[in-house]
């Protein structure tokens, strides 16, 4: 149950962007906390459930420092999220994991995409939004755990290697979407991409960069893009 | 899914009691973290979302220091935590909200028997484990929220109560049902408690100061036992 926000941001207001971006990033960190959370029950054994637990409850540390800077900036935290619940929420519904594999590769695709995009966008930002949006991103633990279990598996039954990669081509394409129509409707935060980028050819660029590092990613762990 | 271990604890070890009730008390942390989680979904709003989950990550960091006290006492968490999944999963399946009163209702009502019931059986042990125990109980701040929101939908619609007093008392039965079947199957714990009242009218008197505080906390929110 969300709620609908009607009040846009104003573009005209400098500030429109990085609180356009810290919303996002802060609804980001409120839904992986929800869900590593959820994603726990799938794991196969208390050790890895405490594990994931953990991780989790770390997204929530971050979520406020997001929360309180939003607060710094004027804006109201729940409103600046509220324009991202529509569209994370539809990602994630048509991409339940089955099963713990699914979950852990789903957590290791759209971390690691979602990072890139971040760190590549607080390069656009002041020094302080930027630090901030630095340090709330996965660190390697995670990233390292995920990856270690998804070739632990591949390692046991090399047919899982492919039923994971077309499961993460599907996480891609469903990404993408939602991610075009974000940009369609968060234009202070596209102007700020744009003009960060320099120009069309830069914001190309960008995207190729997220989209090789997604492929190294998934050849590190044995599935291919 | 979990594991089910064959190992029972040693009853004739002195530390035998204070493992069983550390891994009690640690998979509750799991546990409540885990119910939090998913709880924060029903949240009526982003605002009470964060709480919700904010205060799940607090359950996480306690789990983390009583793992860590088992290790200290030369157990394996993960085998100290085993014998309560299945009683305790059994209890919450059995008792699944169905909307953010319920959810609150049952936090509120199972939090306050666990903590008190902790907090008795605390004072049967050594100091450091003791003050571990005590340290890890739900704070007030918790208590405070939920207790909050009960009292505010009772006063939207006061037919609320008697919904919320017969969620609770049916709380209550799946829940003692539960702890008896734990008392069976923990026999150090079992017997600490005993030999800590003294004898069975103490364990008796535990268990109405029990009863008393339960009912006190439901009428504190306009709920009848």
């Amino acid at each position: 149950m969300t709620e609908v926000s009607n009040s846009l941001p104003d573009v005209s207001e400098p500030a429109a962007a990085v609180v356009e971006l810290l919303g996002m990033v802060a609804y980001a960190e409120l839904l992986a906390f929800d869900r590593m959370a959820a994603d726990a029950r799938l794991a196969p054994d208390l050790r890895r459930r405490a594990v994931l637990s953990e991780m989790a409850a770390v997204e929530i540390v971050n979520f406020r420092r997001l929360a309180t800077r939003l607060t710094e900036h004027g804006a109201d935290a729940d409103e600046a999220m509220t324009p991202y619940v529509a569209a994370l929420q539809e990602y994630h519904e048509l991409t339940e994991p089955k099963d713990w594999l699914e979950a852990l590769t789903k957590a290791y695709v759209w971390d690691g995409i979602a990072d890139d995009f971040f760190r590549e966008v607080a390069a656009f930002l002041a020094p302080k939004d930027r630090d901030l949006v630095l340090e709330v991103l996965h660190d390697s633990q995670y990233n390292d755990f995920a990856a270690a279990e998804i070739r632990a598996a591949i390692a046991v039954d090399p047919k899982v290697a492919n039923r994971l990669s077309m499961w993460a081509r599907r996480l891609v394409g469903e990404g993408l979407t939602q991610a075009q129509r974000m940009a369609g409707e968060h234009i202070a935060l596209t102007i700020l991409i744009v003009e960060g980028s320099g120009d069309q050819a830069g914001v190309q660029a960008l995207l190729k960069r997220l989209t090789a590092a997604h492929t190294a990613r998934m050849a590190a762990v044995g599935l291919n893009n």
